[in-house]
């Protein structure tokens, strides 16, 4: 027995969903149906004006569906002259969060990835010359991850900044605040080593 | 900070689907975004249409877009003059799975719960009553869950059944094949030495 053709349809289209397999999607399907169609209409017009209008900030690469995000437009932002160069959307708002990043961002995207066929201006960095070069940036921080991909990519942003007298910075890695060592991995512990700083 | 509008709405109604939180939609969000817009797009479709049209068979209560599931509609399925029941459409989908049931399902939708305030009518106990006089059904099979609720139910319609000299029968309950009994817990063993058969 197959399900009718419509929850067929239903439940082969929640696949695409991250994480989501046959079990999972077929729980999904039904308690939408069961319990919260209305829920499973308001999910299906927020998906389809979403995939539909949603684009890249023409200034910072994050998603939006104005020309300019909102921090972009924001001439608060704008006078900080810092910018925080991150790979994902997701490190934007994780750093949002702390409110203690008052200046502009720039969403790679993704890291420079040779092997892949990813670089330079696969994530954008002909964008962000431009950026640096129009506006007044005083500092950028570079806040890719601490992988072999985000370290590469941030030592060839340095770079850029470093032809145009701009101040590079990197984030801090270590160990995680409330983290207990012995359950880091040794990568951080070695940043936490390499990184130390006098007392 | 905040997502763009049409992205926190679409972040917000994700969450709509079981076990989806704030982390798992913002990830759902980016990555149809990212990578699969076109599946964004087919997935809005077929929510809306599944929440449109699928309604539940006259007969048997499952999920369906016609006025009879596929199942009800068979000629040979109706021939075998055997109804199993069960809770939910997963529970169909279990069983047709095996392969080794050929007759007709009724599909409760639930189980008795006079705490909840659902009772025979809310479970469908009337169409069942319809379908048991109107079709030469010889044997009812009762699949409820082995739980309380599951049982009562279960011996409700075991009841309904007897008054229309009609067999009912309960499906086995016990170790599962190649399930170590170490690992059972003490309910399922219940019912394995309870239901013990002489070799
Ligand atoms: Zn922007
Ligand atoms: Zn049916």
């Amino acid at each position: 027995m197959k399900f009718s053709p419509l929850l067929s349809e239903l439940i082969r289209t929640l696949k695409y969903l991250p994480g989501v397999g046959q079990k999972t999607a077929q729980r999904m399907a039904f308690q939408l149906l069961e319990r919260n169609r209305d829920g499973g209409q308001e999910l299906a017009s927020a998906l389809h004006n979403a995939m539909e209008h949603v684009q890249h900030c023409q200034q910072c690469r994050n998603f939006t569906e104005s020309e300019l995000c909102d921090i972009c437009a924001s001439p608060k932002r704008q006078q900080q002259g810092i910018l925080c160069i991150v790979e994902t959307p997701q490190d934007v708002m994780a750093i949002e969060q702390t409110a203690e990043f008052k200046g502009l961002y720039f969403v790679l995207m993704g890291h420079l990835s040779p092997i892949d066929g990813i670089g330079p201006a696969d994530i954008g960095l002909d964008n962000l010359a431009e950026l640096l070069d129009k506006h007044q940036i005083q500092e950028v921080i570079l806040a890719t991850n601490p992988t072999v991909e985000g370290e590469a990519t941030a030592h060839y942003i340095a770079q850029m900044c470093r032809s145009r007298d701009i101040k590079a910075s990197r984030i801090a890695h270590g160990v995680p605040v409330g983290g207990e060592l012995e359950y880091l991995d040794g990568s951080t512990l070695m940043h936490a080593f390499s990184g130390r700083r006098e007392l």
